[in-house]
């Protein structure tokens, strides 16, 4: 007998992972949750059916979540995390000394108690004392905070179901009135591969840029994720990712990190010209 | 009704292609050919059951096998282009004016003639006067060649089946042979995500440092080869592919491109600390 995961990427396109056995499955208050052991990736957690972290590849997706911003502002003390309750976040933001105070807002308990059981290897800092875990609809928690956060991180899911509300004009004016006058706001930023994951990029791309000074994509290659190309965004009040890079501080940390280095930082900005065109036209 | 084409890109992961219609099957003397008119992709081609190009993402592969090593070296006039039979490859290198003749040594004639009549925006340039295209074996077009051509592109399919004799030591070293001294060598170089690509990336890898001064490796997003994410390889008898790349030269010729621009040449070979780790101790 054989047991296989799909994920359904598109209409047309789909993913699957052999599954040695289904660990987990369960209805929260908001989403379906499953967790899955598979031959290639590990283990694997989906929401509603659709990959949300996978043992093998989860490196990448939270290298490149946490240590740009890192590297651009290395005088980073309070964060915000919002989403990323599988703890893969807040484990890499944790590894900075001068990090003094992280707040991390979960809309679902569900997640981050599934991640605590079956992910202790992302999970691990969740109960760290510089961490404090909300387990509130991240929306309304960004309400009224004015000059809170050096660094903002919006983990979520694509703007369906729970994380729709993570991608509006509204919440990232709250997230930019939230940050200090150096602030950074980073987030997942979707595919640009396929028609309906690149107009919801282009989409949040354009109501930031109405919002912050400095708005950039990157790139990283995540091959659990549609595509196995994957975008995030990079807005800030003052500073620029690439010309205001401290490089040189940040390799003096000594950091072991699987995917990040202070060269791939670079090379994460240089988009190929179709997704350049994607973002400096608007549209798709 | 539903077709689905479903590649096993290793055991225990596969990408399914939602097919509209299956356009041709036949088998060459050397290899299972099929085309399909996917939903997704355009048409794809694949050789044995594995995807060889799609309409909707062969630009990043020809892109980026071809303006790189044209891009460090703008003088170059002579090309050899071992496998290609779509002729994707070809178009892109002949759309240089200094570009005065290419040989291409495709071994199936199949793939050439299924290229032309189902593929013409790929093929569009194979009966370009510039262009000798030989139905020949290339590891047996190698032998003995001298200091002939300033580029060899090895365009091939994975190293097992026809493409196996391309990954050999014997034949790098022809190559270098057949080179000039300014000569550039590109291969296609696998996948580094899962461990029967990486291993014959790194194999290859490691072969051509016994032979050429420079050897060095570039990455690009290609959705629909196993994880998404690529590899090539380049080495040359003294062109360093960052240092040397001539970029104001490259961006006076005016090339429209898809997805290669010089910034990204640059991001190319800024790889992930865990990808430079398996080239760097020669095993994965």
């Amino acid at each position: 007998m054989e047991l296989w995961y799909t994920e359904e990427q598109t209409d047309n396109v789909r993913l699957s992972l052999k599954v040695k056995q289904h660990l987990f499955s369960d209805h929260s208050d908001f989403q379906q949750v499953d967790v899955f052991e598979t031959a290639e990736y590990g283990r694997l957690m989906t929401l509603d059916g659709l990959v949300m972290v996978t043992e093998k590849d989860e490196f990448v997706y939270h290298d490149m979540i946490t240590h740009v911003a890192m590297a651009v502002n290395p005088e980073i003390k309070n964060v915000l995390i919002i989403g990323g309750g599988d703890g893969g976040t807040a484990r890499e933001v944790l590894r900075y000394p001068q990090i003094q105070h992280v707040d991390m807002v979960e809309i679902d308990k569900m997640v981050c108690d599934v991640a605590k059981e079956f992910f202790p290897t992302i999970s691990n800092e969740l109960e760290n004392p510089k961490l404090a875990l909300y387990y509130e609809d991240g929306v309304a928690y960004m309400k009224g905070k004015n000059s809170v956060y050096d660094l903002i991180i919006i983990d979520s899911t694509d703007p369906v179901g729970p994380g729709e509300g993570l991608f509006t004009t509204e919440f990232y004016t709250d997230c930019f009135n939230a940050l200090t006058e150096n602030g950074i706001l980073i987030n997942q930023n979707e595919s640009p591969v396929y028609e309906q994951f690149a107009k919801e990029a282009v989409r949040a791309n354009s109501k930031l840029k109405k919002i912050f000074p400095e708005v950039h994509v990157y790139q990283a290659q995540i091959p659990t994720y549609p595509s196995g190309y994957w975008l995030f965004g990079f807005a800030s009040k003052k500073f620029h990712p690439t010309k205001d890079v401290k490089a040189d501080v940040w390799n003096k940390l000594g950091l072991k990190t699987k995917y990040y280095n202070t060269e791939l930082h670079l090379g994460a900005f240089a988009l190929p010209n179709y997704v350049k065109e994607f973002f400096n036209n608007g549209n798709v």
